[in-house]
């Protein structure tokens, strides 16, 4: 198949947006609306990396990779808009059904496929660019995090899902509600809650843990693609049961510990 | 160095802007300004494919990896704003030249760096994300092209430069003066020339070509990496010839010639 070929397939399934001029040009065109503010993450889904071709097939792989930007999105209490999806594939990869994949889950969040770039490689590269909206000054920011709040998870944690599912709705509910720190698990509880505490010059206290069927408290803490939000509210937010669980509390002492003991960053670093 | 370690540095490099909020979160965070379009654009730099570490030192893949992506920008006649950088590399990649190339060009481009993503790889990719501005309708359009239209190219074609120099200062001036169609030329004269008119449904009589010294007409046509601007322009407008050469007519008949016979669409299609 010829690029333009491949092109002209993908712009098929990129439909038509209110908000976004798409592929086709050198750039899309966003047409921002009044009093929001955009956010923008990218993140590598890399063969080898993040996963390989015994593990997942092409389809797994549209969903791992737009599931990672959209988790980002999640966390800012963002509602998605549009993503550009860079893609470096051997000649033999099942490019469709990558982009049939990515479709379904563009299409059960709403995104708009606006771009992106294709290349020949040996190895499956994708990288793909996520914008959301949030109303101006509402996004929410690691660094938001004070003294005295609660401490908070969605869903349980220990078990990485094959196909992800990022928490967009929950983090529109948790924005509404006036939660105004927040993250996504993608490095295990123990080095992203150490990364929250650092941005916001705070510490934690941990006491309960909530842990998938299946996994120890060890995974929990350390293992990583959760793709959970971590969150914290003053005790006068009220934060349902039924989305999120209450871990522990933001210290003025800049340690991490659970159950009093200090907690060690254990997380996937990617560089470690 | 530590993952956290390196975000510290890129971080001190990225600087403050007015208009985004960057490194350290899940997200970039954009205020857009009034009666303002976004345009958006990624581009792989990819180890093998475009470059090779016989060729390009660690800062020479810095440097072109973002004129790629501004190049993109420059096409639509917008002004930079930030880009995302999304870097996978070896543990013995001299990442901080990479980054202080970058910077270089950022700083000269009036870019903010913004976040991106970093991943361990046996090879080096990078994808560069670039958002510009452009006042609201106004980005030029491969779509734009008009039949009677001049069609104009910046620079020498043929001879690519070993440090590409985006024209986003040729775009700004060419808008402002009322250009509307326009688009970079990363992969041959021939091949973007045939990529233009499809989305502007016309073909093209081309007559004389800017060949740069040493270069050959087939060079010129189809070696690819100008990284120069193609764009049309009605005849009453005047474009100062310090500015781009005229090279042809956009015609109503859909094909492609060059001095009466027929051109074919050599430049380099990614797929082929």
């Amino acid at each position: 198949m010829r690029e333009t070929d491949l092109v002209d397939k993908i712009r098929r399934l990129a439909g038509r947006s209110p908000l976004v001029r798409g592929i086709g040009d050198d750039c899309a065109i966003l047409w921002p609306r009044a009093n929001e503010d955009l956010v923008f993450t990218s993140d590598f889904a890399l063969e080898g990396r993040h996963f390989t071709l015994k593990t997942h097939t092409a389809a797994d792989i549209g969903h791992l990779a737009l599931a990672r930007s959209l988790s980002d999105i999640a966390a800012m209490g963002a509602e998605p808009v549009f993503c550009l999806v860079s893609l470096a594939m051997p000649p033999n990869f099942a490019v469709q059904r990558f982009f049939k994949a990515l479709d379904g889950e563009i299409g059960q969040h709403k995104v708009t496929l606006a771009g992106g770039d294709l290349a020949r490689f040996d190895k499956v590269l994708v990288d793909v660019i996520c914008c959301g909206r949030v109303p101006r000054g509402k996004a929410m920011l690691r660094s938001a995090a004070k003294i005295g709040d609660r401490i908070y998870v969605t869903g349980k944690l220990g078990k990485p899902a094959h196909r992800p599912n990022p928490r967009i709705a929950a983090g529109l509910v948790l924005r509404r509600l006036g939660v105004v720190a927040a993250m996504d698990l993608s490095d295990g509880l123990s080095l992203d809650l150490a990364r929250l505490c650092r941005e916001s010059k705070v510490g934690a206290e941990l006491a309960s843990i909530p842990i998938a069927r299946g996994a120890s408290l060890d995974q929990a803490l350390n293992r990583g693609e959760d793709y959970e939000l971590l969150f914290t509210a003053p005790p006068k937010l009220k934060i349902p049961p039924s989305l999120a669980s209450a871990i522990g509390v933001i210290t003025r002492s800049k340690n991490i510990r659970l159950d009093g003991r200090p907690l060690a960053s254990k997380g996937f670093d990617h560089f470690a």
